[in-house]
């Protein structure tokens, strides 16, 4: 089903509008997909599996180039950007704003075969697709391998104007700065304003990619309709107590620090899952002082880390563990303080009328559908800042990502590519 | 009262027994004992107060230099031996078994002027106060200034055969090995045995130490009879969950490593607090991996340390704590491990007569007492293994110890080292 029916021949004019039921388009290629999957798995391939394609690495480079080479394959042509983003072009029949769609290929140190891959493997297949079939469009398409997503957003940061002096000299995963990793994948940090695309320069974004939670795979749902990426806020909370021996000091003659942390973890636990909604809250970091077992710690540092889709709620969730914290403080006689990590990034909603698109395509292609936010950043958060942002995501096996044991099956692989089609076509189409 | 009346003059035969009296005895001068706490502090003395006063180091000898001459001042004949230890002998009038009292003079880096110090400079007054006032006992007395108690007990080790070749090669706090250290303050590493001390060579063995906790400060008590130096079991505890991407994973699909630490840790404190006796338990070291604020903890290792002078106690809090830890593993999906660290320090109870003896001295110098375990660690300890050892405690202001905060009024100094005079009195009498 998913192999190019032969009897589908269109002429290179057809557009989509003048299609009468999406059961008449190509469907993607599933055993295609997953052997460019395959093959893209070679580049940083780690021995126990999964890769590790830094951005900006040799591996990341070389994994560029077969990927520009797919892109001639489906009769794109390639350019890279200044801020190092591969793009393969092709035209419309109008001069319209072009419509974009990719994702990334560069990996978390120890990642897996999915993240993002997935996401540029369907933008290549719809592009084969259409190449394959001579489906022209209204509007010139734009296929996009951001640059160094896993690093900060590099590429889309770029495309946006967003990527400051300061970004450039920081220090990437590879060894390099982000501006000499530019340079080293062939963009130009010296020109990076070229770059960017101002508002009303692209017709819409869309992102293919996988969940990376595990509710499709758990649900058993083919499609994510994302609602928007979650916004994320940081902070380090400082206990205070007073360090002391801990064999001289009587348990109630104590200002354990480590116990008032413990009761805000789990408060913290508690004020998040206590209120209907979406919200995560994560203690990923901790710290005693001076951090010895023979000594009671005067201070424990800790992470806090809220998302949500909603800046609203997520500042409501914070109230609520900050007022608790004063609870436990005052009763254990210890002191807690909040410091914010300007680190922030704000929510990022998708555009109501592409999520309906999207939502359709799924419905045409008999596909079960969930709306539902991204827990995770993609460069969709940054592309919604300048076009109308839509994002497809698929299952993730376990809800397992960033791991070599990452899995998306062929199929849903496919499902997401051909609902990237149909969402694209309809877009494009004058109705 | 502190200052010696000159009207009480003894001739050198005169012994304990035959004063009628504890209030006909000598005794100790504060003001004295003052003046040589801070002398010695200009040792190793850091700009913000206190000492850094590591063994082996130039400041430890040149410490021991000095109290060297006060053991002369106090007619002791003074000598090392071969583990480094400072004694100051004298002779008795009979061929009996020595009775030794002393303690140590080294710091922990960034300690206090109290620690060590009050034991050494209290069993000099003593010794001052038994030549000045020509009083002569029937047991040999010997004062001592162990080497290296902080950093592991080294000298009463060595002295009661238990410094193994292991921890002569151990690197102290000073750069130097253990046995640089020892050869350092003229001790010779090559002829420890000749330190060692046998089971029966002693009559007795009396330390003065300040409490380092608050009880006695706080319940405005005198002087402490330590009933034992208590016991220390460690644990590693490794709490297993499994990691995940904080933002894409749901709270209810989480099996958070934190989570389960934190109500471990406060099920330890529940634990130990709920149980009758004077038992401490402590979790002063935490760590979660991979420790980012953006992912679920998979793993979080910390300590358990539990003190009490029955190991009997220190097993059934262990126990509560390991049945705790089970349920909370089932119920969050992790999994906890105990690991036992080999380092235990058994207790040592002291010996029940030398109790007695100072307790009947403090209620004859009119000074209130408390029997007491000591949550630290001391030579005394080390002692008890080869004689009945017994320590006399005066009070640490706001419990507050290893800082240079410590302090001991020279009230307080000058009642534990009459406490020790009257205690070496009674067990040297006939009676």
């Amino acid at each position: 089903m998913r192999i190019l029916t032969a009897s589908l021949v269109l002429v290179s004019t057809l557009v989509f509008s003048a299609l009468t039921a999406a059961s008449e388009l190509p469907s993607a290629n599933a055993e295609r997909m997953q052997l460019r999957i395959t093959n893209l798995s070679t580049f940083g391939a780690n021995p126990g599996g999964g890769v590790s394609r830094l951005a900006f690495s040799e591996s990341d480079i070389e994994a560029r180039k077969y990927i520009a080479t797919l892109m001639t394959e489906a009769g794109l042509s390639v350019r890279i950007d200044t801020a190092g983003n591969l793009i393969g072009s092709r035209d419309g029949q109008q001069p319209l704003a072009p419509i974009m769609f990719g994702s990334h290929i560069d990996s978390v140190p120890g990642g897996g075969n999915y993240d993002g891959d997935v996401g540029v493997i369907g933008a290549l297949e719809v592009a084969q697709l259409l190449h394959d079939n001579q489906i022209s469009t209204r509007h010139p398409l734009q296929v996009v391998v951001f640059s160094d997503e896993e690093g900060g957003l590099t590429g889309s940061r770029a495309m946006v104007g967003k990527l400051g002096p300061d970004a450039l000299q920081e220090m990437s995963h590879s060894g390099l700065t982000i501006a000499e990793g530019i340079r080293a994948i062939g963009g130009d940090p010296d020109r990076l304003q070229e770059a960017q695309r101002e508002p009303g320069e692209l017709t819409a974004f869309l992102e293919l990619h996988i969940e990376q939670g595990g509710i499709l795979d758990q649900e058993n749902i083919d499609i994510g309709v994302v609602t928007g990426i979650v916004g994320i806020s940081w902070w380090d909370i400082v206990i205070k107590g007073v360090a002391n021996h801990a064999g001289t000091t009587p348990m109630n003659a104590r200002h354990d620090a480590m116990l008032s942390a413990a009761e805000l973890v789990l408060a913290i636990n508690e004020i998040i899952t206590s209120t209907a909604g979406s919200q995560v809250g994560t203690v990923g970091r901790i710290n005693a002082e001076p951090g010895a077992p023979n000594v009671i710690p005067g201070k424990v540092t800790m992470s806090l880390e809220i998302r949500d889709l909603s800046a609203d709620t997520m500042s409501k969730m914070f109230q609520l563990i900050e007022d608790r914290a004063a609870v436990i403080a005052e009763q254990r006689g210890t002191n807690i303080t909040f410091k914010h990590i300007p680190f922030d990034a704000e929510s990022a909603p998708t555009d109501e009328h592409l999520q309906h698109i999207i939502g359709r395509s799924a419905e045409s292609l008999a596909l079960t559908s969930k709306y539902m936010p991204s827990g995770a950043g993609h460069d969709a958060q940054d592309m919604a800042q300048i076009t109308p942002t839509g994002m497809i995501f698929v299952p993730s096996v376990g809800g397992i990502s960033h791991s070599p044991d990452e899995y998306t099956s062929p199929q849903d692989m496919a499902n997401g590519a051909n609902v990237l089609l149909h969402t694209i076509l309809a877009l494009d189409g004058p109705g």
